[in-house]
């Protein structure tokens, strides 16, 4: 593929900065790739592993002579991050992120945005629980989805070459609204992770052994609950709103099971697992899955 | 391995009741396999796929001469479905059951249950949302954890046989009182499934295009969503009390999410996250997952 970018400054190598890192060089998207954080081991092992050509402790100093430069640390972090490198941006360079909450980078960055420098917010819905550059995966994007959200400081260049990008490394691309994403997503993968962290706490609370006698179903849940701490604390507070609300959903959901069990109403229970099991039968059979 | 019965009526030829008459078969353990059942060409598939020897539609011809039954079919239709056998059952007999419930199963079977003929409740806590003997698995119950819940009728002997059927197949066999099974499996199992159900309902209602967008989470939380509706409405009314409770414990713990973070709590949300990654991976370190 053609080269898009002769110098990437990748901020934050862990899984997702350090994976597209990875597919973005062995893809020909991107030439050198330079590495920027606070962990030695993690940017040794980065360059190690070819993800990284090098690496800088320095952020005005990694993106300098960049034309992108990927904000991929947790998502409260990145206006801070890019204000810590903004003296060394270049004219005409693209910035990207890879968070999953959308409206607070979106304004978090713009703020501390350089004029002359263009911003594209993203989001990869790729990734899982597991963290660093060691476990970079050039795979990881293939067939998944990104959401793009421009703004105001997006000019459709920087646009083009973000999506260009994505799409090089295999996934899908949508743009929409930053709010439309965030109410999106708190619903498909924030609550989830509320739910998957309250129901550890909650059996662990009413009894420490029943993890023990769990099956499959339980593992299934409560895989993502060994996410990293700073991330999901992060995207929560990031997107307090929709979260909220999300969660205020499956409340209401959960709910509707209480109430006919209580009443020991036998044919809501069964049209409430129906519906349930139809719409997953339906999402299962969509290409989106 | 030692034959441990010469001939198991099996009543309810479906995932569980499927794969443990192919395992037990091929372990050695039961001489031969009668199924009984209401739909014609599963219980075919069933012979075809060597899990059967034969099978009939009458409960009574399918227990006669069947020095083991197992009841396999949802929960709350295994006390009518032990009582439409009765009086097939040889004295002597074992019956054992394999459902997610055990005290009103216990209750319900040993109402009917004949002088002379032993009961002893089973939960092999193993299988997966799909349904019939087309998925029946030898391999299913290996390394899986098995709960038998001795009762009034329960003779040592009859608990022991149980025993080593299961253990022949591969689980790890505890004991325990059914109200303990009850309140345990709420936590780690039903209530997982009202979770799933309940997730796929309130996203459906607030956005049916959202899941288009989800990732990894998602799918793992939901997975189970697509399981048989009878099978869990049975197992949710069946334990209604248990579920009730245990589902309280799960809103609580997400009642503590949501004041976190309705009060921007960085601290508060910081610590509930780290709680519940901590607990999972001590989880994952042991045997017991």
């Amino acid at each position: 593929m053609a080269l898009l970018f002769e110098r990437a400054a990748i901020a934050g190598v862990g899984l997702i900065g350090g994976s597209l890192a990875l597919a973005a060089k062995q893809a020909g998207l991107i030439g050198e790739a330079v590495g920027v954080g606070r962990g030695r081991a993690n940017l040794e092992l980065a360059c190690q592993r070819g993800i990284l050509d090098r690496f800088t402790h320095d952020p005005i100093e990694a993106v300098r002579g960049a034309d992108l430069v990927v904000l991929a640390a947790p998502v409260r972090a990145l206006g801070p991050l890019l204000r810590a490198c903004a003296a060394g941006l270049e004219p005409g360079a693209v910035v990207t992120d890879a968070g999953s909450v959308k409206q607070s980078v979106v304004r978090d960055v713009e703020a501390v945005l350089p004029s002359g420098v263009s911003f594209v917010g993203g989001h990869p819905i790729a990734g899982g629980e597991q963290a660093g550059a060691a476990h970079a995966d050039a795979g990881l994007f293939r067939g998944a989805r990104c959401v793009l959200t421009p703004s105001a400081r997006s000019t459709p260049a920087a646009v083009a070459k973000v999506r260009a990008l994505w799409e090089g490394v295999g996934m899908r691309v949508s743009e929409m609204d930053p709010a439309r994403h965030d109410a999106l997503l708190a619903r498909v993968s924030h609550v989830p992770h509320v739910v998957a962290f309250a129901l550890v706490n909650a059996i662990a609370a009413a009894d420490a052994d029943a993890a023990a006698y769990a099956g499959g179903s339980l593992n299934d849940l409560t895989r993502i609950a060994a996410s990293p701490v700073d991330v999901w604390r992060d995207i929560f507070l990031a997107n307090r709103s929709a979260v909220g609300l999300a969660l205020a959903e499956l409340r209401n959901a959960c709910d509707d099971f209480a109430a006919a069990l209580a009443a020991g109403d036998e044919a809501r229970l069964g049209e409430l697992i129906e519906a349930a099991r139809a719409q997953k039968a339906r999402w299962s059979d969509e290409p989106g899955e």
